[in-house]
């Protein structure tokens, strides 16, 4: 009860730093830019910060945890692994629409593109997010892959999603220290004007959004805990032979598959472990 | 054997990443700028982005990984527990002396300090480290600390040990884009001048050191074995009562009573857990 308490109070501040996020990006674009367009110029430019934040960073996150929501326990895991490589999709899309949005601005501004770190790192964390969709469908989604490779490949699906999350909201961090010495010239950033502090506070929120995130999704305790149950009932009765993934334990999620191989564990403890 | 040919290759490669961005940037400071001084000029910030990548990028990913070389699982946590708390330590000096370089060349050249998101971030990162060093060393090295706030504490201790990390990392990516934008006027950042693309190198260099650090980090079956032994030894033996904190559980490794409330863990299998 006091875990779900917490649960539920990180959730909120996820929710929050998430949504005021989006409306923080919304009032720059709209109040202190030159709002929103398709015409090649600086409100086409400005469907990128909106579409990162909103899409790539928010979608994102909100696909990592997914999982861990409690009133999503009794629907299928089918069903949650649809909707989790759903809001994914989303996700990319939004990113790539949003990459389309800074090069057609950048062609007709005559401005290069892929000269900066900013642009190398984006552009890599959205040919790696494409991979890791790709080969999480066919892994995951497909039923001819074998339970063998869904549990090999488990923890670096979790890991680079992880990875890849952060490294999304470092980019966009720096991508937000670009637009701000580019974009403000009298007063200049340095001069702190109010759009300044204003801009500098959504990438707090971003930080404070991803950190929130992070913490649920490595909480081992706030799990779905089906998986868990079903998987304690089928180590529970033997040794480490029968943890190993094999045909009779196929129909366990792919997330208890992976735990398989490394350890038993207890529900009902008050604490987390250290790390998930 | 399969395990630790793959920890080395990782460690292998953390440790050429790092390596190789330290050198980097100390070519970028005294080949593409102006060298190293502390007279308040270009010279003296240079040592702003010295000190934070050897400093407290390399050091700090150093102390994260230190408990999981196998060569140190000979000697005891306490001496361990040290040689990570020095690190760390190390860390931060480097980083409060880089702030000073920055300020003192700001302070010299008439720049407005702290405008940027930038040195919010870096100054938020500075001082949450300081908080996470003097709590550390209360909770784990002072020997009036309850085992109970040890095990409390261990998850948060870790979770923000490896957030901050990787803040650190993106604040850099930051400042690395406002130092080059600001210092290449002629040819600018955008014409991609051999400066510009150095520099981007070592960017990624510092996301792949990141990364190494937060694999090696997060994979359970590369912790220290003696303390999972000794858990494994302490929590075998009956009911979930036995697990819990108490007297009789204080010589056990901080890390391994967190562990204890939550799950048993068993060793030898060939696959890590899919998110530590």
């Amino acid at each position: 009860m006091e875990s779900y308490k917490h649960f539920l109070a990180v959730l909120s501040a996820a929710a929050a730093f998430g949504i005021v996020s989006i409306i923080f990006v919304l009032r720059w674009v709209l109040h202190y830019r030159e709002g929103l367009a398709w015409d090649g110029g600086l409100g086409e430019f400005n469907w990128h910060p909106v579409l990162q934040i909103s899409g790539f960073i928010f979608l994102n996150g909100a696909a990592i945890i997914v999982f861990r929501l409690p009133w999503t326990w009794r629907c299928s895991k089918l069903i949650m692994k649809f909707i989790h490589a759903g809001l994914n999709l989303a996700a990319f899309i939004c990113a790539t629409i949003s990459f389309v949005a800074v090069f057609d601005f950048h062609n007709a501004a005559q401005i290069p593109n892929m000269y900066s770190l900013h642009s190398w790192l984006g552009l890599a964390a959205l040919v790696l997010f494409c991979l890791q969709i790709v080969l999480s469908v066919i892994i995951y989604l497909m039923p001819f892959s074998p339970a063998s490779w869904r549990a090999a490949f488990m923890p670096l699906h979790v890991f680079f999603g992880r990875s890849l999350f952060g490294s999304v909201i470092a980019v966009a961090l720096m991508g937000i220290t670009e637009k701000l010495i580019f974009g403000l010239s009298n007063p200049k950033y340095k001069d702190s004007p109010p759009e300044a502090v204003f801009v500098n506070v959504m990438g707090v929120l971003l930080v404070a959004y991803g950190v929130a995130i992070l913490w649920i999704s490595t909480r081992t305790s706030w799990k779905r805990p089906n998986d868990l149950a079903l998987h304690t009932q089928h180590t529970s009765g033997g040794g480490e032979d029968n943890i190993k993934v094999g045909s009779s334990l196929s129909q366990l999620s792919d997330e208890a598959e992976a735990e398989g191989h490394v350890d038993v564990r207890r529900r009902g403890h008050k604490l987390d472990d250290q790390a998930d």
